[in-house]
């Protein structure tokens, strides 16, 4: 009889502070030990030359939503999850929409019937509030947290999403009460609109238009409107997907102010720029791109690098948000190539995360491997409630565990991808360091690419309450 | 036969840039000379030990406007613009306001019909657009601003006043198309709302709710926003009377980039504080002091003086806009005495502007006599289009002039306005420095707070396009 | 035989990144496994209710240091690191300071003959470089560095310490070459010089005024000065003692800029302010508390909890600089009460630090537990090259290692200290958590306050070359 | 008999403040009037389609300084005072350099010999204190400044005048008691001469490398350290010749705080460039092009224009610091050649000052022709204690005038010059905007280029006490 179901053996253990030789003895899907050299194991994998980094917890990812009348998504939990194993990553955290009119809770059993027992790898699920009727903040949105559902996601544009001040203002007085996580997409509803009238009414509709009716300044003015909201209830917020200097500076001068903002940027802002939207020639093969807030530019890549640097972005997430490109219902659909604004926000990039943040932060130089661990994994499970489950490599946290060869050059193609849509932003990218296994709780699930686990093996994740959603008690 | 209809002697004229010793020729109702020792003039005045400077111009004044089912405004044009000549000023530009559903034009008419021959001095209108129709934006606003109107006003708070996002950039946008100055009204309705109804739910309906309900976050955010907007479609705004640091902050970091954005202040702001809104004891008498933005404290004093000496504010103006305190239809009227939200906001203070600044700016050292010609007087005719008719003591000018007795002391007190008003919000303040004489075009229209002039001396200024509102040519 | 020479049971291992309940398996003086249960051990403690966190690693520390004609130190390495041992720490990195006109060296050597042999706990050394000639430079310094004395620092002020500009661009440019961290201590010698006088000559002589005659500004300009001198070179500083806004906003903007600029900051400039050195009535037990750059005020304190939040401190060390208060050898010497120029710079406090960070940081909620652990260990470890020999709790780390009670309520008394001071300038102060036992390599050398180990027990560390001094590649 | 004796007709006057159509009459050398339309004169100038505005004060200017061991000044008294007219100024402030050892009252002296007599329009003179022994501080400066040398201009750099800190302070110390304003180069002697030794012993000796020897962070170190000896004693300071976004910034920031630190910029820092030092190959040609501190990059020209728009700098001078390129005592001088440390620091520019702020200030729209007399005229009299009686077309100031065709397009070149120097750096550029004729006190002394003066009118200047240089009172 072995003490340990497994033994990773000669790896390099990372944690968001630390780097160690060490062995990893698992049990019953949990880390039990931590040692210069265990011995036993029913199974043992060696792992000498790769670090052993608790795996991916992707914090922003959508799967399966509602079309809204446009083209469906082109992952649902079974090949978004897939696609997630594939890229390292061992915990993802969906969304589950409220149409509006709708009821919270029955949008969630919605999500809770495709996900379950349809996900390669541990879920949650995000609300997201498009209809904050009374009944929903008076009632369904405490009880949800209370279930677990510990964090939501409000939409400052979208024309089926965007949430008015007012609305804003009563969803983060009902987070403050129930001590639920607001996440904010700020980009200014009115704006877009208003810019999106005028490059079409001008014949601007080409996807490279997408990035115009958009600029920073629109997501900076979201930006400072939703701190603000925010320090008037004294409700912590986490911005997401920050795409360049002139919003990350406002969250870094929230932060100064000691008021608790936190911000999550994507590889999309240090990979793609708006340039790309362009196309072959201004022609809709631009559309592969589009994505809100779009990619800016090269200047706009430092900026980011710099907001990590400067721990004003605790997560690095994907924003995973595919659609397939050729098709009635691609991106190229009929439809989007008479104007941008038809054209499916969103692009893939679960499986494409990690590889990006390490080849770009770790391997030239820019983070540490820790860090690189933080943004990938401790610092959405704290601030997500699923610490100290999930997040680390540590005695008694779930053995999800990615191995990931530091010196492995690997070139991202569509070929190498395990998602459902028929197209990676990132083809022809060039990155240093790949995740080659991938555990969870404990079971090898993908190695060098191959999946090795089925779609029932993840779980749904029951959250606690984000110590970071506690208010500061400096209200207004 | 002399030279001159009036010569002004051995005064010590000051203008924006300049002090000098010198005598001041007026014919025509325009000064025609400067220099050592005049001689000749039907009439002279001795203004020996005096300061000659250009006459006020207040260029943020209410007067007439509707009651919205409120009490009526304290003042029209022949008491307003009698207390204006009395506080040492020769032009107002009050607002011609549209109210929602109406012409813009037949609302202008209605202000000529209440101003024409009822105006002690001279008099333009800026509009305030509350309903931006098509027919405003693309026939009513250009016409009129070619007709000399050349500059309105938005609000982003008021239930009958406020704009959603799509209408100030529909609004800005035109202005740009037209060449006109867009003044901005910064707080957030929603916020407010929020607040207010929070408020009124917990019993706090005495008019010191009033300022805890609109926080300086609530005006920072809303002066983010404008600016925001003004950046994105490349138009210069003014944003008007700002009340502290948070709000004053956001412009200096406006124009530090480059952006056309001006500021405004007032009185109210180095002068009073929230807690004037406490009354006697948070009863109603706090009512008094009740305007909006709110006033603040005594560090935001501190924040203005910092923003007039670096040249964030252009202007110093009154935001002069009376109501009654005592009777059914004054600040006291039994609505308002069940919550601060029925309280008119308003304060007068066209007749005190001048030696508020004088004293508290000039007197104290804060500011140099320069200065505040330039923020009572020069700024406001540049920026709105009166100059160089108005707004200086040279060759050619209109001769609005006060005489400034630099050394005089004074109680600020009801007795000894010329408002109708019942009340003075300054009552009590000591001030160095008075207005003994003022002069319009060439007549002696107050002396010693005794009124000689007439309701009908003064005139419609037909105003140019302002320079300021030239966009920089850096559109997003 | 057991596995383990030692068992740490049913602890909570504190790490800079997690937090997780294990048992600490040690052999041979370092971790070897983390586990949920471990058995054997030939000597086990029971750690129930408390934190096993990594020993407190002090990075600023004087023992032994030559009295320059006034007081010798009171501590030696033999108290001094009895003192430590019973606040918790493991490793201590005191300075050999080089005396002007002697060999580097030799003065390392001379530090060495007085540490070996005599210290309770593991330590390093800085250098002091107060005379860098060509031959120290060019032969000593590189040397020196080789052989694991990786780090030095230089003083911008104090009449035997003091360096130029044109030294410290030496300095800097040696540290560039062989890959040390300069530490600098940020004063204006002039600027401090010429207030001592002129306060002197106005008969200010009580040690309240060693406060006056060093003011922020005198700070921040070294530490501006500082930095420039670095980002000329491209050579990393780390700016130890950091005492309030004034010179945490110029690191803050030197790292936003993306210099690599590191800050230090200690007890007494989150516990201690100048009021302080007023003492009972401006008179001399004002010295007591006489450091530099001296404490500031509640206002300060403020900003250093702001740049500790904010990432713009790495390390939390405590100066410990201990003289005696009383005796003619004390900070009470007649010449000392003749001018506070004369009074002895420096406190004791190496016992104290790690209470008070964790009282009024963890306990008051202003940082993470796992923050203090890194401000106190973790970080000392990475930028001072122990690491990963020291500064976690982990597998392969020496088995340094301090028991925490987080419960534990203690005031701080002299009574309670084990340095060889005779007051503590923290009398008094009541703290939540407490260092309850402290082990070295495996070995319990305090317990309670008892101390265990002997003065044989300390190993001199031969320190690596330390990551964080790697140039930017960004020279001017 | 006339009343004046001269009269400028037809012209558009401009002040600091106001522009305005008006007739000029002078008597006594003295404006005495300004008027629609002046009859009489003795003498009539027509002025129609130009502009009158105060003549050109040029308050930073070297002239006839002694050589060092280098070559001698291009210009001296006679020569300098002939290019200033010709370029529109009727005030000259250069310096009186006190040689190390040398009494400065004797220093003052012998500058008054060298032009008293010999200048074509007025002057007075800044002391340049290189030895501030107790004499100079306690007795001569005291004195001086009573005699009207209000101002001073201490250096932080070069080897024969660069003061220490110790210096620095006890001269602004000495300031503060007798109210006079001090003027500081603000770079740092040490960084400078580490980074010219180390250019040279990589034999890099191009002219070039002057401007790499001393790059911004060396200004903005120094600026940085001269605003916190004006902070620590509340001296007012003027941060001379400001070249780029470092130091400017230091300025802006200081000036936020509400410290009284002014600021001055320069033509060579709007108009060249490093890469002018360059040459034609990295040859010695770059020589033309030295001065100190040395031109920046575009970006640094948008960096100044951005302080002069926002109020950072309140004078533009020319720092006029003429040598020969040409000849053994030219720039080219075979010691020159050997290494850029030997060439002669700065170049001629009295004279193209105005036509250079003119065309790329106002031509090109960056600021008012208002703003162009306040940088160019009032603010130096205003600063420098010369106002009332000169810096502006009032009443009672002296008549100094040009006359300035708007329109004039010129190409500056070295044949259009009245230096003594054999080149201007700015030969090739194309200006909009010329001055075509210099009134000094009433008398015609240039005229398109032909000089009508006598080296006999000028006249020395005792200046009063600068308003500016009043300490706020709030001493640290």
């Amino acid at each position: 009889m072995s003490d340990y179901d497994l033994v990773i053996r000669g790896g390099t253990v990372v944690t968001a502070a630390d780097t160690m030789r060490a062995d990893v003895g698992i049990r019953g899907g949990k880390i039990v030990a931590l040692a210069e050299a265990l011995t036993g194991g029913a199974k043992t994998i060696d792992a000498a030359g790769l670090l052993v980094m608790p795996g991916g917890i992707d914090s922003h990812v959508h799967l399966a939503q509602p079309a809204f009348g446009g083209p469906a998504m082109a992952d649902g939990f079974e090949t978004g999850t897939r696609s997630a194993i594939a890229g390292g990553n061992t915990t993802l955290l969906p969304f589950a929409l409220q149409p509006r009119g709708a009821s919270l809770r029955a949008s969630v059993m919605d999500y809770h019937r495709q996900a379950d027992g349809q996900s390669y790898c541990d879920y949650g699920f995000h609300l997201i509030i498009s209809d904050p009727s009374p009944t929903v903040l008076g009632q369904e949105l405490p009880s949800l947290v209370e279930d677990g559902y510990s964090s939501f996601k409000v939409f400052m544009t979208y024309d089926d999403l965007v949430l008015n001040d007012r609305q804003l203002l009563e969803v983060f007085d009902c987070a403050r009460g129930c001590g639920a996580l607001v996440m904010v997409h700020c980009e200014g509803y009115d704006s877009i609109k208003f810019m999106t009238e005028r490059l079409e009414a001008a014949g601007k509709t080409a996807p490279y238009y997408h990035a115009v009716s958009r600029p920073q300044v629109v997501e900076r003015e979201a930006t400072h409107r939703a701190i603000s909201h925010g320090e008037l209830l004294d409700v912590p917020i986490m911005i997401v997907h920050v795409s360049g200097r002139e919003p990350m500076e406002q969250i870094r001068w929230a932060q100064q102010k000691g008021l608790k903002v936190y911000g999550e940027t994507c590889p999309q802002y240090v990979a793609l720029t708006a340039d790309d939207l362009k196309g072959l020639n201004m022609d809709e093969t631009g559309g592969k791109y589009v994505c809100s807030p779009p990619p800016r530019d090269h200047a706009s890549w430092e900026a980011i690098w710099e907001g990590i640097r400067g721990g004003v972005f605790q997560t690095f997430s994907s924003d995973h948000c595919p659609f397939f490109y050729e098709g009635s219902q691609g991106k190229l659909n009929p439809k989007a190539r008479t104007s941008f604004r038809w054209v499916p926000n969103g692009i893939p990039g679960v499986e494409t995360r990690l590889p990006i943040l390490y080849s770009k932060g770790v391997a030239e130089g820019r983070i540490t491997v820790n860090e690189f661990v933080a943004l990938t994994s401790t610092n959405h499970a704290k601030i997500y409630g699923l610490y100290p489950h999930k997040g680390s490599i540590g005695v008694g946290f779930d053995a999800d565990i990615v191995l990931w060869d530091p010196n492995r050059r690997e070139t991202i193609s569509q070929s190498l991808m395990h998602h459902n849509s028929d197209y990676t932003p990132y083809e022809g990218l060039a990155v240093t360091g790949w995740p080659v296994m991938t555990i969870l709780r404990g079971a090898v699930v993908c190695e060098e690419g191959r999946i090795l686990g089925a779609k029932t093996d993840g779980r749904f994740l029951k959250r606690s309450l984000s110590p970071y959603a506690v208010p500061s008690g400096r209200a207004a």
